[in-house]
């Protein structure tokens, strides 16, 4: 903003402080990630951007339609983002294809019920069905959350190439609760487990008072290309039933994807 | 791309065919609007941009997550967007206090279920549901058709500020098939009917063999913030209970996000 009285032609391709005008674009949206409506201000912020450039920036995704301005002065996700998300195919399908398990195994535990991929080094939460007095959780529908902290995380990095494990562990991983493995001990031993075993249990790894079970899905070729988990109050941790369900809906969602034993 | 020798210097705001580099990033985003796949050549002629920029642009979309690249070179729609999506504030509220109800129709029904709202001079589909038989319709989650030709479409026209009707005539109304309303007239009888009524019903409108009854969603200001119709087989049309089932659905939807008759 301060040329010291020169004329500044900003390239295409990067702006002064080296980032594309795509990447100031896209800085912009991932300010929404974790929030629903924020002022001109609070995205500039949040994007590292001048207020003018930001100004600018965001009447050009007005414009397009993947940002509104309300009445209030207020910017929120606009319906075209939404549009283009829903297209997005592999969510689409995984969702389709397990929705009726979810349903079932909501009915059958009254808790709450999760679908989730893996995305690089986090766990992407696809759907979760949830019984009224299910256990309070951060996880919601399009929720990111680290792999090694969660149950649909684990049995996703127990079936990840190797280097995704390095990546994990050179990541740093975080100690929420007394229950998160963070040492590569703790984390192998458990991805071996969870491999012999065919489920993943945690109990208080991210959420006080809830113990998760989580078991693979798989494709047709065979691969694991989701996760499905029950997360339920703790204190119901030694009934029996929550492996079997979770089993259950996890092999009928990869049959629904053409997966045969 | 042919600069004649002289070193060329884009500009941040614009390129050479008057475009922002926000506006070119945008066009490749709704090149997937129909088309769950593309290649680059493919992408580059939808978005109307030289290979070689469409190249460097596709590549900032991916460098973010928003497209993704297979193993076939293919791209398609990320993670990244599907996760914006489905935080879009609007959709996610209404699909939420939709759902039960528009299950609810499905199954006294057995057709398809749709849930609406105005965008523009167009209609989009939040939500479908549909019976295993029911007729092939065109439209889908996701989805934008025109005001005019639907049913949804012609109860949020009827509710719309009245500039909305002027932009649809304005825009020469297509008609798609002999039961779709294309002129003033036509449209000005049918809205003021649908106020009247409560409901809308068109046969073939937009879709052969096809009938719709579709009833506005309020907000708790009482604004019509959405719609719910059927669509059904047109020989089921005289069947008396899908006015009542719409109405009944669009009603509960009301009292969900607090409307109050």
């Amino acid at each position: 903003m301060s040329n010291s009285g020169t004329y500044h032609v900003p390239m295409a391709g990067g702006g002064s402080d080296g980032r594309t005008v795509a990447e100031k674009l896209f800085a912009i949206a991932d300010a929404f990630q974790g929030r629903e409506e924020l002022t001109l201000s609070e995205i500039a912020g949040s994007a590292r951007l001048p207020l003018s450039t930001a100004h600018r920036l965001v009447a050009e995704w007005v414009e397009w339609g993947g940002l509104v301005r309300g009445e209030d002065g207020l910017y929120r996700l606009g319906l075209k983002l939404w549009r283009l998300g829903v297209r997005e195919p592999k969510a689409r399908r995984l969702r389709a294809a397990a929705q009726p398990y979810l349903e079932d195994l909501l009915d059958s535990t009254r808790e709450h019920v999760h679908l989730a991929v893996r995305d690089g080094l986090g766990v992407v939460y696809l759907d979760r069905l949830s019984a009224p007095d299910a256990v309070p959780v951060i996880s919601d529908v399009g929720t990111r959350l680290p792999l090694h902290a969660t149950g649909v995380g684990l049995v996703l990095l127990a079936h990840a190439e190797p280097g995704v494990l390095e990546g994990v562990l050179a990541s740093g991983p975080k100690k929420y609760l007394p229950g998160t493995l963070t040492t590569e001990h703790e984390l192998r031993v458990r991805l071996a487990e969870i491999r012999s075993v065919g489920v993943s249990r945690s109990v208080e790894a991210l959420t006080r008072g809830a113990f998760s079970v989580a078991a693979p899905v798989r494709d047709a070729s065979g691969d694991v290309v989701a996760a499905v988990s029950i997360i339920a109050h703790a204190v119901r941790r030694d009934e029996p039933q929550f492996d079997l369900g979770v089993r259950m809906a996890a092999r009928g969602v990869s049959r629904a994807l053409g997966w045969r034993p």
